[in-house]
Order: C-alpha cells, then structure tokens, then sequence
C-alpha cells in the first residue's frame, strides 16, 4: 500500500484516570481521519513507539514536570518513523526522524522539534533504546551527578531495564563495582551473564527492607557510593542504610511509588522517615540529584558520539521487548508498570 | 592569679543521655587536678567554649559523623584560649588557639591540630562566631553547593543565629533576595534591621506548616530557588512545596528533629512523606546536599581571607550571646536549644 492511499490514523488516549493499577478501562482507541502537517511540519508514520514509567505520572491528575495528560487526549510517547509528507526544507520523505508522537500510528510534528535518526548507525528502534533517551539517561546521569571513582561500588535497581542495564555497563567500564536488583532469578541471571554485572540480587526473594539490606550487604562488602534510583519503596530503603559518607544518589525515577495501589507499590515503613532521612543526607554529607532527561535533550549528540561506538563493537549489550501493534500498547503498559517487561518496552506500529 | 599557681580544672562531662529535652541532669561537673601535656602539645586555658546544636546529637547513642559522647566523658566543644605551657615548638606561652578542648576550662592538645588565632584581626571570640565554624559552615555550604545567581530568592531559617545571619548576607551580597525565618518579633526585626534580611517571617506566628507556607509565598513571589537547611521540621514543610525547578537545598542541620520530645521539636506531619519528596526531587530536578563542616576546616584559611576584611569593614554585621562561667554551661546550651539564643551562643571562661 502506497503512503498516499492512507486516508485514516488509529491513536489512543487517556479515557479514565487509573485509581492505582492501569486498566484497560483508563485507554481508549480511535480512528481519525489523517491530518495535514501545518508551515514547517512533518507528516511521520510511526515504526517504533517507546513505553515509560513516566508516561504513568502523567495519568494522574498531579503537577509534575510535565502537564498532566488530560481526558480525551492522545497518551504521550516517544517515536521513531519515516517522513511521509514534508513542508520543511530539513527533512524529505524516506527520512528516518525521532520525535514525540504519541500512542499513534502517524503523527505531524515541527520540523525544529525532530532528531534526525540514521539507520546506518543501528536498527532504528535502537534511537528508542540503548541510543536514545533511557540510554541517555543513564549516562546523563552518571556523568553529570554520580562522580564515579574506580573502586567504588554502584547499586541501581531495575538492573535488566534498559536504563538499569546502561547504568551498570557504563559503570563497569569506569571500573566500579556494580550491583543490580531486579525481580525474579531469570532477569537477575541476565543482569550478571549479558549486561556483565558482579552481582545482581532479586528483590522478590525478601520480603522486607531488613532482609533485602541484608543480602545487599554480603554483595557489598564495602558499602555503596552510588545509588542510581529508579524504584524507590523497598529498595531504597534496603540501600539507604548501607550508603557511605560521601554517598550519590541520582533520582531518576521511583516506578514504586508512581502506582500507590498497584502490584508494584512499595510504600516506605517505619523503618525510614523523613527526619531520619534528614539526619543521614547531613551527617554522611550524601549528596541527591532529582533529574529529569527530557530536560538535557542537547546532550543527545555527544551521547550517541560517545557511546554508538561501543553499542556497534558489542561493548555495551542492550535488550528490546517488542509488542506487536497499537492495540497491545496498553496492555504492553500495564504489564511493563508491573515489573513484566525484561529490556526497553517498545510497540512496533508497521 | 598567675598561671603556675593553678592546680586544677574543672569540667562538664555527660552524666546520662537526655530522654529528649535536655535536662540539668543530664551533666556532671567536676574539678580535677590539672593535666600535663604530653610530646608535641600544649596546655590551653579556655577563654570562650562554643555551644552548637550538633553537641544534641552526639549526646544520643546513635551513629553519626562523630561518634557519641561516653557517659563520664567530657562534652565536645570548640573554644579558644591561650596557650600556657607548650612542648611543640610551633606554640609559645601567649599564643591565642582555637581547637577541640570540651566543655573546660583548661585542655591539653595536640599542637597538629590547633589553629593560630590572631588577636589583632578581630576579638578572639569571632574565631569561634562571625569568623569560626558557624561563619564557615554559612560560607563553605553556599560556596560549594548553592550555586547563587544574583536575582534567585534564598531562604534561611535560625535567620538570627550565626549560620543563618552569615548565610543571609552573603546571599544579598551576590545579589539574591533573601528571606529568613525566626521565632519571635525581637528576632525578625533583627534579622531584616542588622542583618538586612528583605523579609522575615516569624514561624512561631504560625501554628501549621500549611499557614507559614502561605506566609513565605507572599514574602516570595518568585518561588524559593535555595534553601539553606537548619532546622527541618514545619519548616521544611513549609518552604519544600514552594522551590522552584533546579531547587537547591544545603542540608547544614535539622534542629528540629534532634530532639523528638523538646519543644523545638516538629515532626513531619502528613503533608510530606518520603514518596512524595522522591517525586519533587525528580520532577522539579532538585539538588539536595548535606555536609558537616568538620570536614572541611582545611577551607578556614580562604574562607577567613575573604570574609575578615567584610567583618572589620562592617559589611557583615554579627552577633554574639556570651553565657559567663562554665557551671552556666548547660543551661545556656539547653536554652539555646530551645531557640533561647539571639546571636552565636558562647561561654565565657576567664
């Protein structure tokens, strides 16, 4: 079927807010009619569309960085596709572009607001994994906050993820010591055997903070230096007291906490609160950086300068799980919140 | 009385760990025979002994930079005095030092770990307020991790203590607009009349972390970009949900949570806990560091070069509470705990 003959676009939007855990309820699925790119727009059949744990605060009703999706409104998302329709001088048909597309199968875009994607380089689902933004993420991360020193120690949940597993890697490389978490002995083995870890701890296996502090601790005989948080809940708390003066704790997400009734809720107990964690930030001189990578979108060069090389060489493994079209992109959603995905979430659209 | 003639000491020693607020219970006070020091120190009679909140937490059995104060063992305290016998030749009779010499009115030291302080540059009891760890910790904490841009809002609670006051008019010498918060009117004028605050807010005016939010909002209509962390508490409440983007929080002390039961303290009450923290610190980027200026004396030099000249030309104003005698120790620390104190607490030996 040629581009032309396209007339209608499928897209899905937020019907309900979740109360806790998404449903299928909270997703609604439409068929539109296939818009025109406006002055200095790109009409983009989307290849390859991104799922993030971000895309679950926007659910909700909350001031955060982003505005609040609201009711009616296409799911935000990532994507990577082909031009089809052009009013830009930049950009022809057949080019590949990365952009925010929404839970869509076509989208019109500015021109400015793209990234040009090379399918010389890699697959091209890649600029939506290990070469975009949750591999950005980890090395943004690491390079502007964590001050890595070979010899140190490293823990970053989320260890199979795809910003888990560059996290570590990259890590690896600076000559660390890495610990991941991760749920369940399958993840946890590719963590050690793919991504190179010196350990890797499954989170399911302990029931409390104590116990998971415990097993950390034997796997971290010297304490930690760096937290690279994506989780929170449990895990936080297991890591927290093991930090050492002089700790780093980047936060990047807490996908525990983001769900407060859902499978993967992870409420903080007594163990840890406020004042006490007070007291511990001062008196080890910890050091916490909150960061958000849509903010450092410029740092996307140097980053595929830096790191394609080592994706290309093998250096640096990554890993995708693929849904099969836009329909399966909620039910892909709520399984990957849930801890169901094994590497970057990503919906095939074509 | 010339020194030779004195036989003895007296000291204050922890005699049982408060249950909460301190008591005079708590203390122990004793004359002993007057210590010979060994190789390489000296023997200092005190002149003024310092009381700093920090003191609070080393008087619990918990884990902390500084491990606690022993039942029986003398209390820590900084102080300066002068030199009356010396077995170092760095330090003659005469000589004015600042050290670690407790809750006493003489202490044998090593002379590696004095500090020589000039009479000439200011009253000697500035080496322990406006020109000693107070001033530093106010200059080190925003020097290092406050990066001020002329135009931000910083605020600043303990405004009329030693850190807050010195922290405040640093910030208005870069440029900033900057807010402090103390209990009670006296303080408040203080703080915008000598120090030259643009506004302070008296926290005791407000029963809720609720209200005094809504008071410092209207005190800062741009949003809160520093906050230079003392006091924890309905405080921190208050200020945390008013920090803008790239926020920035230097984690100095919490006076507020080290002492459960006493009446300064505030616990957190409902309005924040740790997953909504995590979440702001992510979303809002923001940079949260703690640091203990024990650590960073080697930065007393600099910080002394640059700020002595801004103390003698009375650019930074400064304000000293001077307890007389040591019996009257601990009462002056149980009452400045309880924000009895105005200016730099001391106790005036000689």
């Amino acid at each position: 079927m040629k581009h032309q003959e396209i007339k209608t676009m499928q897209r899905v939007y937020l019907a309900s807010r979740p109360d806790g855990a998404v449903t299928p309820e909270n997703f609604g699925f439409e068929t539109t009619a296939l818009p025109s790119p406006g002055e200095n727009q790109v009409l983009v059949r989307v290849h390859y569309m991104s799922l993030d744990p971000y895309m679950r605060i926007m659910m909700d009703d909350i001031e955060s960085y982003q505005a609040p999706t609201q009711i009616g409104e296409t799911m935000t998302a990532g994507g990577v596709g082909e031009v089809i329709t052009s009013n830009s001088p930049d950009y022809q048909p057949g080019d590949f572009v990365m952009g925010s597309f929404g839970w869509a199968t076509h989208a019109c875009a500015d021109a400015s607001k793209l990234v040009r994607v090379d399918p010389e380089i890699a697959p091209i689902s890649t600029s939506l994994s290990v070469l975009g933004m949750p591999g950005l993420t980890a090395w943004f991360g690491l390079r502007k906050f964590a001050d890595m020193t070979a010899g140190e120690t490293l823990v970053v949940a989320a260890a199979s993820g795809p910003v888990g597993s560059m996290v570590g890697q990259l890590a690896k490389l600076a000559g660390l010591r890495v610990v991941g978490i991760a749920g369940g002995p399958e993840k946890c083995a590719l963590v050690r055997d793919r991504f190179g870890f010196d350990a890797c701890i499954d989170h399911r296996a302990y029931d409390s903070a104590a116990d998971l502090e415990a097993a950390l601790k034997e796997v971290c005989p010297d304490g930690i230096d760096i937290y690279f948080e994506n989780v929170g809940g449990k895990v936080f708390e297991a890591v927290f007291p093991l930090l050492n003066p002089f700790g780093r704790i980047q936060v990047c997400g807490a996908i525990a906490w983001y769900d407060e009734n859902g499978p993967n809720a992870n409420p903080v107990t007594e163990r840890l609160a406020l004042p006490e964690l007070w007291r511990v930030v001062n008196s080890k001189f910890l050091s916490i950086n909150g960061f958000v990578i849509g903010k450092h979108f410029d740092e996307l060069g140097n980053f595929i300068t830096e790191i394609a090389p080592l994706v290309k060489s093998g250096k640096i493994a990554y890993l995708e799980d693929v849904a099969e079209g836009l329909e399966n992109a909620p039910e892909a959603f709520a399984s990957m919140l849930k801890g169901g995905n094994t590497g970057k979430q990503l919906v095939k659209l074509i």
